[in-house]
């Protein structure tokens, strides 16, 4: 008998009819002879209703009440999902995220899971028992607040558990029925992969995949749990994520895809002196200031004035405070000029194949040159090249690439409703 | 400085505009110098719209899987009048019932409270916050399990609250400025009555009317907690509930109300042998599953046969199973027959000064039979007079009775928008 963890999305919880399917499909689960756990999103919309309800109360709520709030949806699916699965005649019982034991730090709106102790979720299961957890949230240890784990929390929820309770694999439905070779909206020829690493799968969620949030294959790397990427909406068995990098027997290691992201926008600053220490000034304001930075370029010095440029990528969404930020330290440090360009995008491939195929970023950089595509800006790491190029040309690169490699299918890629969650 | 539990009903939340409304109300309280508790009813129709989701994934759902989910409303309405709250510079925190100590009985859907440990909530209000309780719920202490207190529930954890922290007076919020002699939709000249102690409105409250469940008046007269009924539309002081029945001195005892009931109906057993135990059958019956009766009247046994009828009234929402209960006991017994009539209504008079004026009854009943209604039965206790009449006959009964004792005012009763909750 295996533990199932399996967790469902948003838009496999729409309705009323959605939870019905699924709640067949949890006991279809168990009726095979599974233990099941379940961790559930909010309903379709919930969140972003609740969001909007909140901004019209205060365009500045506090982040505990935030939390408090937008737990609610959690709640209200989650009972749902059990009361679905009691009508088929099974044993249920839901938990909210403090009754299942997720333990997090106090950070509101964005909190890390210290540690999981599901004693109440096993002592259901042991019972014979399907048991139903609220994802996205946890409780603060200290301060016996709700507290809710950010962009994909529900993932992350479903993998602690898993990890915590020693599950054969974490199912995560959604309606999209595996991982692709390339978004299969830009790429049509994309096609589903049958399994990748988790390294692999790491390096395709930072470089714009969006089938599984980063910190959730993160977490599932380092306590080694298997993930299955499936759809709610079909019997696929979806991907695979599981095993390490270095696992992967050379004559089986293949490239896993192209992933895109336009979300980044690229910032210069100009006329840095070319001395020990100016740059550092540059990371350590944005690092005091929690803004993550992605692609870092340091142009050699002009010969002239021993000046340089430094530029780097970052989220759009930081635009306003890094800019603020780097042209008053600009102005201070006496720097020539700041430029800010968010007309880019950054393709990337990925794959384990990578390592043993030394000619990968000659065809890469071919691939482009034949589509008639500038590189901006180009970096590199064991598994994965990525370039950055002019928005307007992310998908013509992302063809160019998938067909330069040779990742498509024979047949066009399976679209569901919604897809590119 | 005086400690001031406010309650909201969930028409005075039922959107974001409203909900500023009462944040507002709630930092004047503050403003004013008070300390300041408040209880949330779930928003508007959310309580309905939850029940129809779970209909429709379980027409019969698990009883602790409904609580879970209908508590879903509380936190949500509870964290957006913190936010809103907040939004006026004002400390504020929100709790759920369990946080706020809201222990209760198991048994779920109408559990009771057992007690109020209010540490956490009386902590914040020392450090000069606001603090913000979800109503209507609390948590089973052995299984930690969250549970719904009923119909009204939200009442009664402001006033258990209330008592459980020494609150000066609990404020009962609702789109309804006070008490009336009468229902203002029944009797256009019915006045706001300024005061009325504990006794009286627990004979309104299980005589039909609805403005405080009568559950909270229980607990309020237990606990000697003042009740002020009042509008969050309007800034009317709304009429007081405090005081003992006894400590109302004779000149000032008066006749408070006129109450109407039209959600009982009359069931009557026929040709009873009036030997000892017969009606206890009836009775222990109807205990046994739970099913309240209010009237109960037994006719002298007729000189020829030694038998009697026996007849009570009892809520139509339980007809289905009254019936079937009964009849099953007819037959095995061998009574006469048995009448079932839902067309009847109850209209009581409720006052501390009955007491002191002994021509009351023939006045009510003087004031029907001049209204030309027939009564089907009648009782009385120490400050309340009811009497059944037909249905189609309750309002006119209502406003005779009303005029009858002078009880109206010189201007029409304001009523506002959804009044009669």
């Amino acid at each position: 008998m295996a533990l199932i963890v399996q967790k469902y999305g948003g838009s496999s919880l729409e309705s009323a009819e959605r939870i019905r399917a699924v709640a067949q499909r949890i006991v279809a689960t168990r009726d095979a002879g599974n233990d099941v756990v379940v961790v559930c999103s909010a309903m379709g919309d919930t969140t972003d209703e609740l969001l909007d309800l909140a901004a019209q109360v205060n365009p500045t709520p506090p982040a505990r009440e935030m939390d408090m709030l937008l737990t609610a949806g959690e709640r209200i699916s989650n009972s749902l999902v059990a009361m679905a699965v009691a009508s088929h005649g099974a044993e249920v019982q839901s938990f909210t995220g403090s009754q299942a034991g997720v333990i997090t730090t106090e950070r509101h709106g964005n909190a890390r899971i210290i540690e999981v102790t599901p004693g109440r979720v096993q002592e259901a299961v042991d019972q014979g028992k399907v048991a139903i957890v609220a994802g996205f949230q946890g409780v603060n240890r200290d301060t016996r607040d709700v507290t809710t784990l950010g962009r994909g929390g529900s993932d992350t929820t479903a993998v602690a558990l898993a990890a915590a309770m020693g599950a054969d694999v974490c199912e995560i439905y959604s309606d999209v029925d595996g991982v692709y070779t390339a978004d299969p909206r830009i790429v049509p020829s994309a096609q589903k992969l049958d399994q990748l690493c988790f390294e692999e799968m790491l390096e395709l969620a930072a470089s714009g995949s969006k089938i599984l949030v980063l910190r959730s294959v993160e977490y599932a790397r380092a306590f080694n749990v298997a993930l299955r990427v499936r759809s709610s909406y079909s019997n696929d068995p979806g991907t695979l994520v599981a095993g390490a990098l270095e696992d992967i027997p050379v004559e089986e290691a293949v490239l896993s895809g192209v992933a895109t992201d336009d979300s980044e926008a690229k910032i210069t600053l100009l006329g840095i002196p070319d001395t020990p220490g100016e740059a550092a000034k540059i990371f350590r304001a944005l690092a005091d200031a929690e803004i993550n930075i992605d692609m870092v370029l340091q142009n050699i010095s002009s010969s002239e004035d021993h000046k340089t440029d430094i530029t780097f990528t970052l989220p759009t969404a930081d635009r306003a405070r890094v800019i603020d930020l780097l042209e008053e330290l600009r102005q201070a440090e006496g720097w020539d000029d700041l430029t800010y360009n968010d007309g880019i995008g950054k393709v990337s491939l990925v794959g384990a194949g990578m390592k043993s195929h030394p000619g990968v970023t000659a065809d890469f950089t071919e691939a482009l040159r034949d589509a008639g595509i500038n590189i901006e800006m180009i970096t590199t790491s064991e598994i994965r090249i990525t370039a950055v190029v002019r928005q307007q040309d992310l998908a013509t690169a992302a063809r160019a690439i998938h067909e330069r490699f040779d990742l498509g299918g024979d047949e066009p890629a399976v679209v569901y409703a919604g897809t590119g969650r």
